[in-house]
């Protein structure tokens, strides 16, 4: 079993890999492909030590290759679940899984939404963002899923259980995963309801649903939380003066545990947070 | 009046003066002469983004780059004394002298001692940090002042009023500022007594001194502290949540405030003391 997996390779991340991996802790970074970084071209000006503003893919490159080149294990690939396990935790990836005493969840707060007509309204009230946090409430009803990959494969396995009758919307993106359920590709234009979510309207026709799940993409750290029934609170992430949540052994640093969304602050977070897991590492040996 | 001035070019001066800027305060940080870190000649890994390990003094550099091409106004000057004027502080440099509603102290921690035989045995025993400070436990008593320069002469100014006998020990340094008193220019040797210090001991001669007034350089942030009365407390400037010294309008951040001697630390506390002064302005405004 490893030392510490850490989930999410910006600045909170690879700050807290660099410091554990100089107090000679084997960490592994699981971050996004690079590619999910191609919209950041806002220059960043106001991080200190940067002789010239460099977009934000530059600079989380840059931090990449400063952990590599430090000898910092660091795998591309999406995180999809997490889960409790006997002394730690298992990480399960699109491809494999991995286990480990400590996790980090140092993702960012970016949190799949969707910009469409009534997702603000009936969020929390038939749309869910985590099907096993509220999936047991719409046990045997009609429900849907939302997306098109592996986060969504693995959050329909938990569905399935719950009820015989799940259908699948890719909002118009490609399938990339194979399915046994309904398959629905057009483009998702309304949710509709009274009090509550009572339709989904495509392209195409409306479809009688009592509840959605999104898993769009890769879940971000506060769907990981929301597995693990950590506490968050105003979409951030409770954790104490060490880092930790409520979940022993499980941290989390940078913009998911709020205060400044900054990247001084993710990386004064990582600094800290590795010295806290180097201590719970050592009195939990 | 300028509403801040910044004493110290490291990660806590520029990262707040990136901020205040940003706010778009008034700043102008001094800074010491670059030739100053010429030593800094250890490679940092442990401070995110950096593509390539730098030296200090590349960091550094790379900071002052960044803000200047930000149109931070940025002085080299060594600032030699600290005091309280109304509304405001007057800082006085080697040259001229600013005024402003606020200072903040990020010079660092690194403070002008003496490898010689008896410093660590007399000091406080004798051996003063701090002429304004602690001058006048010695009216007219014999004094020396350790210093060659014009932080030197600044103190000396002050030893003139409490006692008639100071003599100037410049340890081998050549005089850079014109002074009345005895001048003694041989290298110290030794830090002579019994429970407290009695005598200087040169490469030449021994001298009977009560006390001995350390102004090498110029001051540290913790000899500014001292002058204008800051509580500090086992090396490092006590501040409160805000970085706020006891004095108020006196912020201090970075290594000078103590925690970890870290550049993510010191940057964090920049961006913190930025936000308080903004604040501060705007509330004593």
């Amino acid at each position: 079993m490893r030392s510490v997996v850490i989930v999410g390779h910006g600045p909170a991340g690879i700050s807290a890999a660099i410091y554990l991996k100089r107090s000679n802790i084997d960490v592994l970074v699981i971050g996004k492909d690079l590619g999910a970084l191609s919209g950041y071209h806002d220059l960043i000006e106001n991080y200190y030590g940067l002789s010239e503003p460099v977009s934000g893919e530059t600079l989380i490159k840059n931090g990449i290759k400063q952990a590599i080149d430090m000898g910092i294990e660091l795998l591309f690939d999406d995180v999809i679940a997490l889960m409790e396990i006997d002394g730690g935790f298992r990480i399960k990836t699109k491809t494999t899984f991995y286990e480990a005493k400590t996790v980090l969840l140092a993702t960012g707060k970016v949190r799949t939404g969707l910009n469409i007509t009534g997702f603000a309204k009936y969020r929390g009230k038939g749309i869910s963002m985590c099907a096993t946090c509220d999936g047991y409430f719409y046990r045997n009803k009609r429900v849907g899923i939302v997306g098109s990959g592996h986060y969504m494969m693995h959050e329909l396995e938990y569905l399935n259980r719950i009820s015989e009758e799940v259908i699948v919307f890719t909002n118009g993106k490609p399938l990339t995963v194979e399915v046994h359920q309904q398959v629905i590709e057009e483009p998702l234009v309304a949710f509709l309801g009274e009090q509550k979510l009572t339709h989904v309207q495509t392209a195409v026709k409306n479809y009688p649903l009592d509840g959605v799940f999104l898993a769009i993409g890769a879940p971000s750290s506060l769907e990981f939380a929301s597995q693990l029934g950590v506490i968050v609170d105003k979409g951030s992430v409770v954790v104490d003066q060490n880092y930790q949540t409520n979940v022993s052994g499980l941290f989390a640093a940078g913009d998911i545990i709020g205060g400044k969304l900054q990247i001084s602050k993710a990386v004064f977070d990582g600094m800290n947070v590795a010295d806290s897991i180097v201590s719970y590492l050592k009195s939990n040996n």
